[in-house]
């Protein structure tokens, strides 16, 4: 079972931060409980614009990205939790 | 009796999900009781851009789709309850 | 008398749903004593694009249309209860 | 004295209802008190478009024109009471 | 000293209004204290389109202008009191 | 240390009031303890339109302006108090 | 460990204000607790626009920016926090 998302959706999985190596990535305050870094499994076809055509997205499928704590959609699919969110929601990629 | 959508709007009909077999969509926490897989019925024309050229759907008939749980509103045709959403308020298509 | 919509507005007239029909749309439950199917009476020209051209509606007289319950205008024209309303307030045509 | 209004702007005197006449337009419930039926006084010479042209308006002087009940900014010129409205507050041209 | 509004801005004088002549405009209600006539004292070089251009507004200098009773800022220049308001805020021009 | 504003961004400048000067602009009312009008320090290069050019401002160094009483983020730079506001908050140029 | 904003966000370091400094930039009142200038770490691609075409921005890696108190996202990376924010919350550089 696989999700193709529409237009300019991804599909990204969590990635467990892991909160005290130093290098990771650490979300301040009361942010702890929820990580917000997570690995792009699906993209879509590309946004839609005002023309008509149809732009391809900059994530790419194997990407860490970086997202704001409440973006997207929460979804369980084959026991994996993933998120659908526009890729407008990510706001930087990681290069490790 | 058949149910033709204007423009970017999309028919969809809800799939029910088995909630325990592994491979199954299940939404998280307060959801369980409102799956939001469905199964698209019939398909628009395609949405008006700002030119005035109309730019074909990317679902399909057939299509087994996910979307919002409060995505769309809700008729009964013949017995079915059917749900009519714009095509942008599907998350992706769920290629089994 | 007669009413010309204006632009990309729709005139409708309502239809009384036979609600214990097999194949009627039926709305379920708070909605049942206020139906939203009607048929189109007369149409505007055409919505405005932003380049000033008028594009045509899809929907034409006589169609059967399903809408939202609190979708347009009341007016009472010659004793009829008709309902202004624009293009993008119909969902759906239905073909009989 | 006169009024040339600007743009979409239309100018327009309410015509007083004869509520009880068959054929006359009623509107129904609570706004017995306030026709929203009226003749068109002025019109401006059109909308301004995103690339700077001006699309003249689809209702002209002489037309009698219905509109919502709260449409429009009462003014009063030589004793007539008048309304001014934007073309797209208006949802029909009564053709008699 | 001399105001110069930029883009569509332009500068209206109030006219006071006599409220009892036959011919003049009177606002009913609770707008008698405060008259929405004025004249155009200076007006700015042309709305700024989506495409870069500018379009010359369609009031100019001497004109006098019906406008709503909030519409513009007040400023006080060499005990004149002026108002600065965009062209759209303006209704209709007087022709006497 | 020098400001350089982006895009359609302008720094000015705050101008105190003679406020009992003949000729002198005085805002009324409450509005006596904030005078509004100011010198133009630093102009961006201009506004990105949707088509990606930039559009030089009206606006140029030195310009006295008169803007909103809540216009614009106030910072402190080398003991002046500038504000950082858009082109499109100055409504008008004062010519002396 | 390395960010890569997408499109029109950049990635800003906060600088620590030396608040009695005569040159220094101060924000007045309340806002002395949390500095708004910092240092530019990574700017994306650009900014896509209504047409696809993708505009670079007008900050570069290096540049020291002035931006609003509640400006971007905070995040943690290596020790350092940073801040994720678009382009046009940036409102001027500081040439020093």
């Amino acid at each position: 079972m696989k999700l193709r998302p529409l237009h300019d959706r991804v599909i990204v999985k969590r990635v467990e931060e892991e909160r005290t190596t130093p290098g990771g990535i650490v979300i301040p305050d009361s942010a702890t409980e929820k990580p917000i870094r997570g690995e792009v499994i699906a993209v879509g076809n590309g946004k839609i614009l005002d023309n008509g055509e149809q732009r391809a997205l900059d994530v790419k499928v194997g990407d860490t990205v970086l997202f704001g704590k409440y973006s997207g959609t929460e979804v369980k699919v084959d026991d994996d939790e993933l998120l659908v969110m526009r890729e407008d929601d990510i706001m930087a990629v990681i290069d490790s």
